[in-house]
């Protein structure tokens, strides 16, 4: 039998289309049929050769949720239950080794240096050849952490909680105070963004401004949770600042949560923090040069922390799985469009002009 | 000038209604105006002597909300705002010394051994005498801590928020761990275990088992958040362990709140607890005996969290107040009974029945 | 090639001297020529049958140094280090395994359901056989987490840091607050006890009181850091209480460590606490029966933290040996007792009379 | 009865000798007779003009311990001992309202707006005029937190406890994460440096790497504690680092402080950090320009967290207070230069060419 797969060949190419044909599972592989793929945002870097983790060729696709469709011996998710062929299952996108002085010590396997991330850093030339989502088959290796999904959720609406939504969650797990009646600007309004809006508003939040250039993103926004929006285009960032500070008694934000990760971006939001405040960022996926901080007067004087979010664990996609399955009617808002597997170039080049909040291909 | 107070001068006996000369206001000092006046549960402790921290006579009443009606001095809330007559305010209840070790050191103002609270431990025989809720007025000190009311929020509704809820804000600010897709059972559905409730649903809690003797207040549960409710009358403890276990692949539950205060329901409760999870235990206001608990088997060798909750400060008033603001149509709903101010012992007993979930004196 | 090793055949009967011969490794296997194993009061309670984790017939002891007689493939240590025959090595004595909602999700693996201890839960009739430390020689499985102990570290001196030594870093792990200038109070003075005086005092705290029945392990407290000693045959509760009071300008103690386990130890030592404080319960590991407690006296009224800690992981395993190598000259003290490996019941005997503060097989 | 003072009435300008009648004392307040003022490097800054919240003329001075000349009313220490005269203590040299969000629901006064500090910010012209410890005496108000001294300590060695090393204080009771064990690079060891060392130590590191200019200050630090000194003028960046890279088997410092305040310094620190570290940020107490950070490659993409520390509170000068009452004879190191209260120019003269580690005016 034989999968369809997308292949990065070289970069600043197109995906080519090509059949692997599926070899046969070794000891607690699972062989998984895609049932939708997400068109991630950095799968635009990695065809255009920003991403230094890249080995080519590789099937494209770190976002997946599919049914299992053979396995070899048995295997249970991370709740301890028993998989079987047929079941919808989602998984944690990268594996670790569980062994390292991250794994084990700092106990942040998202550190870990040998960190394996289907779609991303394993070729198509590397045993067992179906290492990522852009494809009709995907085989998961013995160590990977799997949940289960549970009936009535969709898979094209679910499929982000494994990249961005894990890796906000992430963020949020991070910060060590209560968000209850407290204000949260969030600077950029993609997937990433849009899952730091739902997780403010569902941790307690009751103010949430959104700083984005996007007329759509911020419409989508305020359907899911914010109650400010500042167009980018159409704001100078001292209207930004006064809007802030009009909405905290002049305080500044409790939280300011970067998702947009272009130059400049970081020298403004940690400027509308009050004292005492948090600034994460978690939207720097790849180089955008340097930000320029007065650490007197914006950092030490008014005891900021600044928290960079990288990527994501096991603990992350539960947190994000279960925050869609608490509000999956929010999340199918976030879902502008469709394409097919052989279309993937075309879904690649939606989300890059931004035309897409999130894309993804259905199967 | 003259103000109605309802009286306790013994201990179970009615309450007296008495009329007291308003005093020329001191520096600092604030004649509010009362709106709401909520009757808490330990006022029925109080009213039978089972509270050590009584001096008679007291004018009963620690959750208030009104509007102020005179002032001597400038005052700003908590927030900056120059507080003006005609505001409707609500404040913390009690008033701590600010320069103790628990006030300075441990930074837990409500451990204060000097903390006065306003219907409790200040006797109407004290300056400036209208010490109490029960009362057309009452007179703030200088140094409590005021909050604003925005328009449009209900007196009667937000009146709990300065006890129950700051108490129940306390203990979940107590917790350092996210709440996301996490199983929470509440012991208990008065006033305290519903705020457990929606607070554990407002942080994310995915699955909330309350547990509960009263028909209506499980039902009152369900409206609020609660995703499974338990008649104590009607389950044993294995069935309701069972449940528990059946909610969570049998590993237990990562949160139990015990907002009852009786005998056995820790014992109870503790063993609900998966490994290395937290019980919040804060029904506990009055001497209940003694709790028979098996360290070995369900402390130590499940590594688990018993974390006492003692009353609230001014933070957890801010955050329980954002709370109810956030959500005013489902807390309306746990206002059951409503009185005249001299109908007061009436709603004291009607609280001691169990009738009434919540019972408001209006004005 | 053989190796000698002590087996525990029957409950309450002596261990019984065998020889078993080494199998070839597999893969990620390593052989350990033993230099120290350490006895630990637990071998006592896994003797005479109360350790329900047990399957006869096994090798005692579950903690061990040694040096890498052979390995088959390659091996890391948790920091890095590329392990070659030769090196002195210390491990894990648990193994977890990685994957389940203990390992990833909580990250607390030390509550792994399929955690394995060499010498405690693995049969010697299982292979590789060569399953705990009351012998010349152990095989470590590939998936055990090692470090590589530095020149000039005595074997028989660090030993104890991958059991007592870790609980005890697990428990200070796990509190959130400085102990700078603190009163800390540790019930009991054997080698668990005596880890958290060494912490303690190397997290800064002030006073340290320990209460302890037998003079020598007073007198050795005293050497490690105890500031003051309270003998439990000579002073009565209330004496003690008084004490701590003291010490404490009458709010009483900050942390209290309980690392005794027999009845009555938590009742007592919660009592000794200040307001707002914590008791850390590590002492608890066997059945030792109901403790009874004032939840609302002793819990709730004074926002009490009861933390239980279970065994460790490989963090605290690190935790525990830096502790030792910063401080050799008073770990030290802690190793009374030194038997040959077919002395190991003499070994036990002295543990259980409490002869013996610490004692190591040497070879 | 006058009191000595020494006034800076012009910035720029030498200190002015004059005397000022002691005013009769308020309720609650308490005249103190210095022995010993501190002379810290902000003070340096503040005469020449740099700092911007001073109003002339002022008594500088912001560290200071005495003994209690004359009281009006009672006062209670910290710790609720009753103060009377001929006590020696220390004190919080910043009050704060105690009523608003930062104080209240923050729960960090040292971020409060109307934060007043001793030596600083209040004028000498302003009532009761004895308000800096260049002076032979100085009235505490009211609302000053203070706390006795214990015999046998030396008040020119404790005085610094009071500025550098409460606000060292302060950034390490914001760490989360226990240091036992860990390699903490300081930035600089002028008195806020050499706290760093000491509490890094005290905290349980083991490796301690400390990168400053003067020789003196490098030797100092490793009577101190460093375990590595680097010469800012004998090394490269590049060399720096790789000395911190080897310490820490490649990963990069589990901690670094900043204890510098000049330009690059950030830069240069945040990047000696391993994958998920902690860069606590103290220096920077008045303007530096700006630093230039990577998100990308230096905050996100490793996890990251940039903590700023700003000033402290009474907290945290308790803290400091243990520390050094802990290691006296550590302490006592620092102290380099002494002089008279006329001697006070010259004292801030050595203070700015960095001839002295820490000076101090004795009585």
């Amino acid at each position: 039998m034989k999968s369809k797969v997308m292949v990065l060949e070289s970069f600043n190419e197109p995906l080519v289309l090509r059949e692997i044909e599926i070899p046969a599972l070794d000891e607690g592989q699972i062989l998984v049929k895609l049932q939708a793929a997400g068109v991630c945002g950095s799968d635009v870097h990695i065809r255009s050769g920003e991403d230094p983790r890249i080995s080519l060729p590789v099937i494209l696709g770190h976002e997946g949720v599919g049914t299992i469709a053979d396995m070899k011996g048995g295997k249970r998710t991370v709740d301890g239950y028993e998989l079987k062929p047929g079941d919808c299952i989602i998984w944690n996108r990268g594996i670790t080794c569980g062994r390292c002085y991250f794994c084990q010590v700092i106990k942040e396997p998202s550190l870990c240096a040998d960190r394996l991330v289907y779609g991303i850093n394993v070729s198509c030339s590397e045993k067992p050849y179906l290492n990522g989502c852009y494809a009709e088959y995907i085989i998961l290796r013995a160590n990977t952490d799997i949940f289960k999904i549970k009936d009535g959720i969709d898979p094209e609406v679910l499929v982000s909680a494994s990249c961005s939504g894990a890796t906000m969650a992430h963020g949020f797990d991070m910060l060590t105070k209560s968000l209850t009646g407290q204000t949260v600007v969030v600077q950029g309004a993609g997937p990433l963004g849009i899952y730091a809006v739902v997780f403010a508003h569902s941790l307690g939040a009751s103010c949430i401004i959104v700083i984005e250039g996007s007329t759509q993103r911020l419409e989508l926004s305020k359907e899911l949770g914010a109650t400010h929006t500042l167009n980018l285009q159409k704001t100078s960032p001292d209207e930004r600042k006064s809007t802030v500070m009009d909405a905290t008694s002049g305080r500044g934000a409790d939280l300011v949560v970067e998702a947009a990760g272009v130059h400049g971006v970081a020298q403004e939001g940690i400027r509308l923090l009050r004292k005492g405040a948090t600034y994460l960022s978690a939207g720097y996926a790849q180089p955008a040069g340097m930000e320029e901080i007065d650490f007197y007067r914006d950092v030490v004087n008014k005891n900021i922390t600044i928290q960079g979010v990288w990527v994501s664990d096991t603990r992350h996609v539960k947190q994000a799985v279960d925050l869609v399955a608490g509000n999956p009617e929010l999340f199918a808002k976030l879902l502008t469009h469709r394409f097919s597997l052989e279309q993937a170039d075309e879904a690649l080049t939606v989300m890059k002009e931004k035309k897409a909040v999130k894309a993804v291909l259905t199967f």
